[in-house]
């Protein structure tokens, strides 16, 4: 990861210095994604490079979401807009965005086409994820798709143009990677309610209040009698008491609904292991077991 | 220009359809971008195409700078971020940016390059106008920057591109383009001094009560004498009252600022003119002429 790491700073520097110290106070997070590029196309010039260019990009999707989102912080850090305001997260996000492209160039013109497919894509889902937002969504077939392009298309694309790279079959790894994206939010989505505060890093229970009605909530809503669902209706985008917080935990487990949006990442997971079992990587069957397997 | 309307339509009709009608409440303004492509490489599928690409990239840029100046009119029309609010103008930026990316990956590396390195500038441009509106700036050099990656950037990248589309001499054009870049925005900087708001559509005076020192501000600052720098000095970021405004004015005019900026204008407008000589287009030349030669 130091080699990305590296590379990273390289690019930002060579559009401007100003940027690279900004830059150097953004979260960075698993690296996820680069992680993945290395663990499909092995380590190599342009397996690094493409790594540095998505992790650029994917930065750069962050800094607009927190904007978006008016996140004060992320992944337990302050934010850049809650550090330097929003006009300076826009700003770098822009830069981050166009160097990252700027560097896709180089790339052979399918890995370019999917990567900024994929962020277009990414685009749409931010702006489907603020609409979703104005009102309790029960739909599940809206909210896999937010989260689709939410989070998933670039873990997708990402995937996708590993295989590209090394001559690997990149439907399966596309398919791949679009799974382990959607089993991912779902997690995150799930440990949103299961968590504690301090686990998180962050305040739990914070997607409703939000105006995020994820899967646990829709499977939530389907499984109430209509007086509790009058009272969940009731409790959306409202700061939650203590009793709040105990009633919705409790209901979550109660009815089952945790443990179905679990099963559903699950069953996504156990897709994603079945479309590059010919491939017998056990790093890449890791990541998705670890994810599946993990304590909620 | 309805042609590469119908393709930015259709463009952003692919990526989404709620972003189609927000797009079409953006003020599209002159299109110079375009004019310039179809003028240097004539009308055909490519150059349709790589204007419609520019012009989204541009839509895109104002978008973000709207929201960063926090602008509430654009030539004379309610912005988006005053219609909608900041997020709903960010999000649509990185649509238009990212599909243009995406649309851009179809052509040649050379022209996708030199696009995608003038966004990376113009971002940069974006954070540099801010820095350079914390403080009153007396330095021609840091102006000339500015102006270069905020507006002239993308002009000689788009010249040089049309160069390349059609094998004629792509140094001549970038060369052409980015003087016309400069020029045209110096001359922007002018008529913010010498118009009246009706006839610019906006308030007359805004740039230094926005913390913006242009050209004819920096001249006249080296030409009035210290007790007429305070008062200067003083007006900085203020609002003005109209004592104040005809003050201004009157200086400008009486100093010779105004006239030494337009003709550092028209001077990059000649050098304009001899950089594409050879190519004997009078549309071209025209473009140049008709604004070095406006009423100020």
């Amino acid at each position: 990861m130091e080699k990305i790491e590296a590379l990273i700073t390289s690019y930002v520097k060579e559009v401007d210095l100003d940027a690279l110290a900004l830059y150097a106070q953004v979260a960075t997070g698993k690296r996820l994604r680069a992680k993945l590029i290395l663990k499909i196309a092995g380590e190599n010039d342009r397996s690094l490079k493409l790594a540095a260019i998505v992790e650029m990009i994917h930065a750069a999707s962050l800094l607009h979401d927190d904007v978006i989102d008016d996140a004060s912080t992320r992944r337990g850090q302050a934010s850049i807009n809650a550090l330097y305001g929003d006009k300076t997260a826009i700003m770098l996000g822009d830069i981050l965005y166009s160097k990252g492209f700027l560097e896709l160039v180089d790339f052979e013109q399918e890995i370019a086409q999917a990567i900024s497919d994929a962020v277009a894509q990414l685009s749409v889902g931010e702006m489907l994820d603020v609409t979703l937002s104005d009102e309790i969504n029960l739909d599940t077939e809206r909210y896999f798709e937010m989260i689709y392009k939410k989070t998933a298309v670039l873990i997708e694309a990402t995937a996708k143009s590993a295989a590209l790279l090394c001559g690997k079959d990149e439907k399966a790894f596309a398919t791949y990677g679009k799974n382990l994206g959607l089993a991912f939010q779902i997690i995150d989505d799930v440990l949103d309610i299961t968590m504690s505060d301090e686990q998180l890093g962050k305040p739990a229970l914070a997607d409703f209040k939000e105006g995020k009605t994820t899967l646990p909530y829709i499977y939530l809503f389907e499984a109430l009698n209509s007086d509790e669902q009058t009272i969940l209706n009731s409790l959306y985008k409202k700061e939650l008491t203590d009793d709040d917080k105990r009633w919705i935990k409790t209901k979550m487990q109660e009815s089952g609904a945790v443990m179905r949006a679990i099963n559903d990442a699950q069953s996504l997971g156990r897709e994603a292991l079945i479309a590059i079992k010919h491939d017998q990587n056990s790093d890449l069957e890791r990541v998705i077991t670890d994810m599946i397997e993990r304590e909620f």
